[in-house]
């Protein structure tokens, strides 16, 4: 297991470029780095008859589509319909709701499920690169039909694993929201990578020099902690080539992504005890201003739950992270993972 | 117990313009309203040996002052330093971290705690609205000796209740954190209320119809849940009077405030379950900028936390919450405390 140098480090206040939001560190609230784990991760608690698992899809809400598409009952990956979505596919956005003047429209939208596997037991780290890869490739898909819904102005991808980090059912799977507004927390990452291009002339993330923070690399793609991570250790998995949008990745690029991915679930899983985390994609909005496009790369952050979020955080917007990145970011390059993993 | 109306409602994406962020409004995620309960509100584990406790002062961090000043083992409220602190009273402002840039500050700053009672099993709710109106002016006492250090620039009180809202302490306190820095949240909610001004000529909390969100009146504060709540049940308390700085409170309405607060406790505990919440007092920076002061009003939160944050809301900043303000406001308008119990 991977041992943490642990300078003596004082707090520092980090801002972090792309979200433009600071980061509290501070090194007296944390044990040492290296003893950092989750103290239990327990996941929502159905075991037993899971809609998600083969066999039981007559309990699911309505399929969009499978992997392989004419599979029956040897299907890979299936993308279903989420039987308590957070916004309607069934209303009508020409006819938005207006309570008070401008500041409430219909929930119209789409909330899809991607279950990544048919076996209960089988968590994305289980799978190979090339089966990784496959889910992304799924998830690339769906986000293409729902670009052609013109009331769609974003997509967020999000997996949440175990019951702290928001999972409700323990069988691996991802979500995607599709909104008929462009979130917050988007348009403040597009508006600070357009004000780094603008200042620098260069894309943040095409600029960005991992040194001491990186994690690993692969032929497409680079992993590493960010310098103003909100959550002790954090990880950002970054395309090497500038792209806009995920929704642009090939296949070749998404089985080298997956092997990625796949490397960074098992360090975590080693080093910080199978923490609950939330994967999320940071891709572009659909209808984007060209002007943006120079300056908007996608990426993908890992956020391992392995402190709690308080008054303070909903308050500020400020996270404390007790765990300064380069140390995380040591730690996590160190964790030895045997090429039978891999 | 109060019971809802539960109609037909229809998700709903609506915008906080005080914040300016939007929130999702999901019906089919809850059960009835009235049904809604914290599951548990395990607390954190240090029921013995507490240090916040009459008698164990010695093993706290050094106190900043207690109430009454010239009390010894018969103190009612001492505010110490916090012995785990996010930001550090030690370093020297004057020679900020600068690692990269303009991008690192040194992590200079205050984080003291408020130790609201002598007694371990007693909760803000079981004190009385002089006690908590005192509480309150402890509060202000220590914002207003913060203010004296021209460097810090704002002050954030908050109150962790219940393991899961990121209580490590069972024994009732309150903390706050004073920064070197405005928080972006701060920031953005300056910048709404002064958006609202410039449109309306008018501040948004004084000019707040409540409506069918009201819960409870007192001779200067209002309580509601705000009509693009971020969480289940959330509940604001707004002073009817404009003033920009909680600090700005006087021994009167710190009373009339106690009473109220205590009253939203109690209703909150009898029909959620005593839910894990946070406390939270916004307020504005200290050398803001006099134009703000027209459009700046502080006020209190209060943030059940009954349902998880899940990677949707870490990705977006937007919240999904299952429960309708007006629903949620009926059922708490609803909820009987017995006149001995305030």
């Amino acid at each position: 297991m991977a041992e943490a140098e642990t300078p003596n480090r004082s707090p520092e206040i980090r801002k972090d470029k792309i979200h433009n939001r600071w980061v509290l560190f501070s090194p007296a609230r944390s044990r040492r780095p290296s003893d950092f784990k989750a103290k239990s991760n327990p996941q929502p608690n159905n075991q037993t008859e899971c809609p998600f698992c083969a066999g039981n899809e007559h309990e699911c809400a309505p399929e969009i589509f499978r992997v392989p598409a004419d599979s029956t009952n040897d299907w890979k990956i299936r993308v279903i319909q989420n039987l308590y979505p957070a916004v309607s596919r069934e209303l009508d956005f020409q006819n938005p709701v207006s309570l008070v003047g401008d500041v409430a429209v219909s929930g119209f939208g789409f909330h899809d499920v991607v279950i990544e596997s048919p076996v209960h037991s089988v968590n994305l780290s289980d799978l190979s690169p090339a089966q990784v890869g496959e889910v992304l490739l799924t998830c690339k898909k769906r986000i293409e039909q729902l670009r052609s819904c013109d009331s769609i102005k974003y997509v967020q991808v999000f997996k949440n694993h175990g019951a702290s980090a928001g999972a409700s059912m323990s069988h691996s799977h991802s979500q995607m929201i599709a909104l008929p507004i462009v979130p917050p927390m988007v348009s403040a990452r597009l508006d600070s990578m357009m004000e780094y291009y603008k200042q620098t002339g260069k894309c943040s993330l095409c600029d960005i020099q991992p040194n001491e923070l990186l994690i690993a690399e692969s032929a497409h793609f680079i992993s590493l902690v960010p310098f103003a991570a909100t959550f002790a250790f954090e990880i950002w998995i970054i395309p090497r080539d500038h792209s806009s949008h995920f929704h642009e990745i090939d296949s070749e690029k998404a089985v080298d992504l997956g092997g990625l991915l796949k490397l960074m679930f098992l360090k975590m899983s080693l080093q910080l005890n199978n923490p609950p985390f939330n994967l999320l994609i940071h891709t572009s909005p659909f209808q984007d201003d060209p002007s943006y496009a120079p300056s908007t790369h996608w990426f993908l952050q890992i956020a391992p739950h392995l402190s709690g979020v308080g008054g303070f955080e909903i308050a500020t917007g400020c996270y404390i992270n007790p765990v300064f990145p380069e140390d995380a970011a040591k730690i996590l390059r160190d964790v030895r993972i045997s090429n039978n993993n891999i």
